[in-house]
Formats: C-alpha cells, structure tokens, sequence
C-alpha cells in the first residue's frame, strides 16, 4: 500500500497557533528604539523551560538538506522545554508537527512550508519531526533548554507518511 | 580638534571574552544530532536574565544601516540581562563596547567588525552602542530580558570618537 500523503502548506501564525509560535515580523507588535535606527518586533516567542537546574540556552543547527520524495517515520517531543529555530541563511525548510493523540502519542499531522524570514517555536511538548532543511546545508539558531533531566522522546509512526511540498 | 579614532578589529572569540560570547560555529563544540542529519554546535551564549518576573524572551530587530564616519556618541548597557544577537541575513555589523571603568561609567571602548555568520551575546551589565548595522537593512534575532525593573542606563561619552572601519 503506498504512504498517506501529508501535504505541506504555507506558515502562518493562525495556522500553527497550536503547536507554538511563528517568528516573523510581519503582524507582530513593533516599536521604534535606538533614537529611530532599529525597529524592535518584541517579544515573538514563548520560551519556557522547566524542571529543576533549567535555563535558556542558545545554539546553531546545521542541517543537511532533504530531497522529497520525504518519508516522515518518526516524530519527537521536548516535554521540559521549548524549542525555537530561526533561519541564519536564505533557505526555506519544513516543520512538521502532530496533535497530541490518544495516550500523549502523535495524532494528526500537519506540515508547513516555512520561508527564511520565518522562525518557528515549538511549544513545549508538541510533537514535531527533527530539523527538515531544504535546498542547501542550512544554519538556523536555535533556543531552547539546558540542564539535568531527560527532554527527548521519539515515537515512531505507525505507518510512514510520504511528504509532499504543494498539491 | 579631531575627535579619537577608534578602530574596528575582527570579532574573535578571544577578543570578545571581556565583553560576552561569540556566537558562531567556528571552534565551538559540537555533536551530531537528529541520526546524522543535523550538526548542533552546542550552548554558545550565557542567557542570563535576573529580578523578579524575568523571562527570556526573543525578538527581531531590523536595523537601518550607519554609513561612516559613524561618530561614538554614547553607549548604554542592561543591569538585568543579557542581550544576543544574531544576524539573520548577509550583512556584517559592527559591535562596540566599554570597560566598565571609574564610578561604572564606559571605560576604554573597543569595536569589532562582525560578519553575517557571527552573532554576538553582550553579557548583563557591560557597556554596548545600540545595533550598528551595515551596508543595508539589517534583521536580527534578539534574545534578552523581559519583564518589570529599569533594565537601561545610558551615557553619553566625555567626547565623542570617530569609529574606523579599518586601519
């Protein structure tokens, strides 16, 4: 039997409001500062780290691009902290993510296509698939949690999906 | 008279200790993630947020761009937190901060010239100028602190100096 498809649509704030936030400037809050020469977009993302000895820490990513045909096989999740990735280069990439189903597993997936001036974060907890660069071996940095305690589980699907970038 | 010149050297990781971390891939650890797709190069910036109520938080900052002569007028700093940047496009910036010096005021100034793939993290309380971007509209990722207390103080200089992009 061939792999249900998942089909990946534009990020938008709207769209993925319930797995975390969308980094972008456009529709944010934004304020003059620095006597006029810097717009401020404040306050984008909501970062929240947990457990005891956790802090903020910040990274950079490489990830080597994907070639579609993309099988998604597995997903993980972060139930301590957040996760934010914002693009340092000019390429776009994909997130990929699943509510919450029965027993915590993934439920539905859904898939966006996200563009360089666009960050995502990761709510704390929400299933998503691992970095999915595209075009090109991509940068992004990366904010999420430090210290003791263990942050990482991973499920695999119960049947593969097969990624597709338009309809 | 003339105003001081003050020249701006390449950020080093090295020369930036002072004054707080050195965003970049170059000569940080790092380890393979995500089954090989993915290269994390691991906690290169101390976040570090204090008083009551502080959160991290993450922001875009667009910066118009400063054209030479860039006069040194003033340099302000943030007693609660402190404040990342990371360049999300192809352009370099400039980074210029202060000893703390007599009474806490700015001490002896450095700059740096800092590419597209440097961020740089000026650790709480030490003397910066606000963004000088350069070349074209610059945006970049902000990491620092929200939340309630004064978290700016700023000083105008003695005099004035004139920042040199080279010798």
């Amino acid at each position: 039997m061939a792999p249900a498809r998942l089909i990946a649509e534009p990020l938008t704030r709207a769209a993925f409001e319930p797995f975390g936030d969308v980094i972008e400037t456009q529709g944010a809050e934004h304020f003059a500062i620095n006597n006029g020469t810097t717009e401020r977009y404040h306050d984008l993302a909501n970062i929240d780290v947990t457990g005891e000895g956790a802090r903020v820490i910040a990274n950079i990513f490489c990830g080597e691009p994907w070639v579609p045909p993309i099988e998604i096989k597995m997903l993980e999740r972060h139930p301590l902290g957040s996760q934010a990735f914002m693009p340092i280069g000019p390429h776009p990439y994909l997130a990929v993510v699943a509510d919450s189903g029965a027993d915590g597993l993934p439920g539905e997936l859904k898939a966006f296509l996200c563009q360089c001036d666009q960050g995502v974060n990761y709510a704390r907890g929400i299933w998503h698939h691992p970095l999915l660069s595209l075009e090109a071996r991509s940068d992004f940095l990366v904010i999420d949690r430090g210290g003791p305690g263990i942050n990482l589980e991973e499920r695999t699907l119960p049947s593969p999906m097969l990624l597709e970038l338009s309809q």
